[in-house]
């Protein structure tokens, strides 16, 4: 049995290589690549990804798993082995059920969509883009046809990014939260408006990088196992479990980009730095779902990074950065400024009350095209409806309307936002049972001091990488179920202090 | 036929992308990976590189080969695809010749060769890597017997790398070359010495690298398909033709170091940035010999860059780009400090004139230790004779004397360095067959422009890649064989003047 085990360990770590190599094919192209390597390196990336499904989905594997099934039962679930089986055989599962010929077709298909798309978005051309759209959703839904049984057709593609996660639970949940989020944004814009010019001044792009990568550093990322890289997108990227990366832009006339996506991505990669070295190079080295990931980075990015309590320690120095800039401005204005909450058309830039907001928008949309009632042609304009009705704004154009997000343009339509707010929900949730065990987390915010935090969200999620769902995830660490609760008590009282 | 040859063509592409995805990942652990990066990544270099191999050894490529034999009979030899299969039957019946094991052993012998050399050169340990060398040397003598019917041991290993060429023809260049150098070194040593102070001030790495980039960009490297980069050793590295990367080093305080080093990797870069694009992708896409592309290296660092015609263009904005090093120094001063002629401990850093007696030093000596003439024990009391004998000078230790290059320790013994002083040959060579047609390029890099230059390189070697051997080469640019005499004749006039 270990003769099996081993073998199937050899497979997978060949694998993640192949994979991880891709990753590094991609981040240079991300970060370092001059134009004219791009056509080489398409095809590069496309190889190494094909070799990797092609291995992965080669029968043997499914014979490994078929003979260690006996090996599997005979341990306790939460036996590594065990957890190493369960996961391999989900995600084979998942692979062989998807015909090659549509993966390839829909992989070439959406690799062009980008292209497209990254000319008709700066043109505010949708008409360039709708008959791939089209296609995208006929592609999306053959791929949910590959999963029969399901209760709804979103929930295979909702299952690839938050397994177990299912579109009418996310419905109620994010019926749930809207019905909390929007009158708490109606009393907040009945206040009078925050003054953030403070943070729309000039801040020269080195000092905003120095600052940045010094509280990264603080909060506990580990550059001896990663760095920061310049980039139009920002990404956290891993190549192994010693080499997480993570990219940043900056804007010298807006502080709060580079700042704030630069402790963002730092949050996904103390996720993956933080699991068990134990697990590299297998299926367990990852995070265990979107949602989760984005807990991780949303915690560090706001329930953190924008508090009042890490600003009281780090508000001196910022001043010291920028003394021109800041040195006249209160400590109160300043948090104001980071935190102004305003309805605005951009969901990446969008506030904590709002952004849910822009994201339920999607999801909703997804659903409504993949069930049939929305066409999409007529996207645009469902766009446009609701984002009056729900945000009060309406962009000129698509460029900032349904053209913003690259996720449909070069994926699939249908489950590729709830992680968001999947992620803003449970990083309250894990955050108040951390100070359930460990009160003095707060205080310690307010002298720079991260060791407590970062140490338990090791512990209890870091450290298991993908050994567990993200329901038994919430389970183990809350002793219950995936609640909004303490989200919206943490929305409360920030906002209505 | 022709779907037998697509067949060769996309499966030596797809061997071609498995190499190019390594180099990008040999590019990054040389530039930009942290350390905790460095044990997955050789994992996985070497699983790309085991696949290549694999691939490239599969018998289904030689049964293509013996399908398009007749095919390539009926073509000249000139016709593209007649080199292709011909290039790439020499390559397939020299790596299959080797059997798999005995290079899977080599490989892992030689990786970890190279870690035991980056502590024993700073230990001056060379107690540490005797045992490692011998082992070498014996790989060394087992790879060369895989090609049996040499005249020499060295030949097959001298092959891999200067294809056609042999130990005795090369000796017998090298002993002329010596015949001539040695009292030339000998006259210039009786000079005065020359006052190189000048370039040991301190130099802004900034500045020096500013100034490099303007260089190669005016030369004709081409930064839209390719980049510089910092490293610890300088190399060039091609990922496809559209992305080919050099990487340089600066000291602050010898401006020679960067300055000529980043000529040097910009002259293999646009020997490779000017292969014909239709070679994409194909075993074609490459220069052809190491002594072939080292004399692209050195025409460009030292015929061009170290010429006085060169700087008297380049002098005054070097000047102004240093006005407090170089404002008081003439153009005559700083021409005599970057080509003073010096015996010197280091291969890397010799002067035009002593450069090929450390070369000849090292091709000797691996000879002997093939021969069975020279133990390795006897390596280091060897190579400090040699020294004293030829250069009148010898090392205290061994780190600056026999530990200084990484060739043998992290390679074969034998074939690794000949192409240096071939490459010296060949730049005065191929120069002075430039100016047969174009006499007016001198002058016209008096005034910094290198079109023509680069032009006539580029359809006489460049654009040609790896399609003739160097003696092809050679004898298709100049009519005749290879020869030593244009390069003493550009030696004595340069250094004689």
């Amino acid at each position: 049995m270990q003769n099996k085990l081993d073998d199937l360990k050899n497979r997978l770590q060949e694998i993640e290589d192949l994979n991880s190599a891709g990753a590094v094919l991609n981040w240079d192209q991300a970060t370092y690549m001059p134009p004219g390597g791009a056509p080489a390196r398409g095809r590069q990336m496309g190889l190494l990804s094909r070799l990797a499904h092609e291995r992965f989905t080669d029968p043997v594997i499914g014979h490994l798993l078929d003979d260690l099934r006996s090996y599997e039962e005979s341990l306790e679930p939460e036996h590594d082995d065990a957890a190493l089986i369960r996961v391999t055989r989900r995600n084979y599962e998942r692979s062989v059920r998807i015909p090659p010929q549509l993966m390839a077709n829909f992989n070439e298909h959406a690799a062009l969509g980008y292209q497209t798309w990254t000319t008709a978005r700066p043109a505010d051309d949708f008409a360039a883009v709708q008959p791939h759209l089209e296609k995208t959703l006929d592609f999306s839904r053959r791929l949910a046809d590959c999963f029969p049984g399901y209760d709804h057709i979103a929930d295979p593609l909702i299952n690839f990014a938050d397994e177990g996660m299912k579109a009418e639970s996310i419905r109620v949940l994010f019926a749930d939260l809207r019905a909390q989020v929007v009158p708490l944004l109606r009393h907040i814009l009945d206040q009078p408006e925050v003054d953030d010019s403070c943070i729309h001044q000039t801040f020269a792009e080195v000092k905003q990088r120095q600052f940045g990568e010094m509280i990264i550093r603080q909060l506990g990322y580990d550059f001896n196992r990663g760095r920061q890289d310049k980039t139009h997108h920002p990404f956290m990227t891993k190549f192994s479990l010693g080499d997480v990366r993570i990219t940043t832009r900056f804007e010298e006339d807006y502080l709060s980009n580079g700042l704030f996506s630069t402790i963002h991505e730092s949050g996904h990669a103390m996720y993956e730095q933080g699991i068990d070295m134990k697990y590299e190079g297998s299926p367990l080295a990852h995070g265990t779902s979107a949602g989760v990931h984005e807990s991780q980075s949303r915690l560090w990015e706001n329930v953190v990074g924008r508090s009042r309590a890490f600003w009281g320690h780090y508000y001196p120095q910022l001043q010291a950065t920028f003394p021109q800039q800041l040195g006249d401005v209160s400590l109160n204005t300043f948090y104001n400024a980071i935190n102004k909450v305003q309805p605005s058309l951009i969901r990446t830039e969008a506030d904590q009350i709002t952004y849910d907001l822009h994201v339920m928008i999607r999801f909703d949309l997804e659903l409504a095209l993949l069930e049939g009632s929305l066409e999409v042609k007529d996207l645009p304009e469902a766009w446009q409806a609701r984002y009056q009705s729900d945000l009060g704004i309406s962009a000129e154009g698509n460029r900032d309307g349904v053209l913003q997000d690259v996720h449909w343009y070069a994926g699939v339509i249908g489950g590729s936002f709830q992680g968001y707010t999947l992620g803003n929900i449970m990083s309250a949730l894990f955050y108040r049972q951390a100070l359930v065990t460990h009160p003095e987390i707060p205080s310690q915010i307010g002298r720079g001091e991260f060791d407590t935090l970062l140490g338990w969200l090791r512990e209890n999620i870091y450290r298991h990488g993908a050994k567990f769902t993200a329901d038994e995830l919430v389970r183990r660490v809350t002793g219950g179920e995936l609640t909004i609760e303490p989200y919206i008590a943490y929305l409360r009282g920030k906002f209505l202090e």
